[in-house]
């Protein structure tokens, strides 16, 4: 498990004054790169240089709080299945001040050839990695 | 069932190249408005003068192709299910050039007061709306 | 001049309740977007295809009233210079239901090699458009 | 003088691969609310319970290099005006990795009570910190 902290930005409510619940993928997907800022080169290689990325094929997304203009976010980010192609992250998203539970979201993500949008397998050191934070 | 469509914005796109998995939302969002569109006042009524608002407390998405710069999306809004409370919307999503499956959304949001955000019965008027357009 | 109006979005406005101001620029690109939608690809084709883009190098904007949630932006666009390599886009905006100045933007960009990001001669269609609607 | 730094992250940027012009806002305004960070309660306090915010009603700025997913900015805040009830930020945005300049912005502020929409006198404690920063 891996935790990414980040406050609420100024820009990132709606109209009803909380965060914009899709912006809460914004929230994971930070989180996500976070997590892979562990292996050589980060996320960022692997997307710019070996164009490799991992779309999203299935988001499960449950909210119970909401989060407010300078609320900070804590996303507890876990690996909880690894295929051959493809594997899920999950992440528990808590408000740092109070530790209410904000959202959890189960997040199914396929390693794909960015040239082709094709999915290859998960490249080594990307599993090793996933299998370092498998939660079980 | 009601039809909102709406190109891919330049800014849109993700390092990937294609619509940033968190933007779907956006485009829900905006096909649900534009549901509400249907009410006196509108979306935009209910949540600035009737301070009522429609916070997703669950999402799951599927995607099965992705969106890039330029595609233009179709997305088909239903409502699969009515509670005291709670509406569930569905979003089908495709590309308007080819008809392909882009996405699937279902949206279950919470009917809430937004200043004391506890949650309330669906007005009237939106649950004749909602019953309008409940896919069966 | 070429008028392009469109909504403030629920997720656009910020913790101050109005539209946040660097969205000012997302709606001026759309305006842009849309002018060059005479073209014929539009802009999409110009980016995708062609690899020319007109990246911005400078803009000078000034805000008199804010946009809320709900308000419709009315952005009225049209050329102020035209160079070898760059054209000059003014945008006046205004809200659309009383007619209040809102803001002015001037957007200066440099038709690009998206390939080499050095800049390139307006092609000539571009060119032929800017001139249609130069202001004078 | 107060540095900010954060990196590009993966939805911002456009279709051309670069940082969205108008996201360059997003990285000033951040970069400003850390530098009112260290006012008791920061930028949020201000917003959120003072009921006092700065829109923008004057922007400059001019771009020279763009900014990549990956890049990392770095954006140095001043402060090169204070008057009654507007003050003037300057933010010199260069990229960390090799120290090329990015952009520079001038961004004119008015201190503005966000319940009417009228413009404030700069209150004592924001202009001491503003005045401790003041270019020149």
């Amino acid at each position: 498990m891996i935790v990414y902290a980040r406050p609420v930005r100024f820009e990132e409510v709606d109209a009803a004054g909380i965060l914009f619940f899709g912006r809460t993928m914004n929230f994971c997907h930070e989180a996500m790169e976070n997590f892979f800022g562990a292996l050589a080169g980060g996320y960022v290689d692997l997307i710019m240089n070996r164009k490799i990325g991992f779309p999203a094929v299935h988001v499960e997304a449950d909210w119970v709080a909401p989060l407010r203009y300078g609320d900070e976010a804590r996303i507890a980010v876990s690996v909880s299945k690894i295929g051959t192609t493809s594997c899920t992250f999950r992440y528990a998203i808590t408000r740092a001040q109070d530790g209410a539970n904000v959202a959890t979201v189960n997040h199914v993500t396929v390693s794909t050839d960015l040239r082709t949008m094709t999915k290859v397998p998960l490249p080594p050191d990307v599993r090793t990695l996933l299998e370092a934070h498998a939660s079980s």
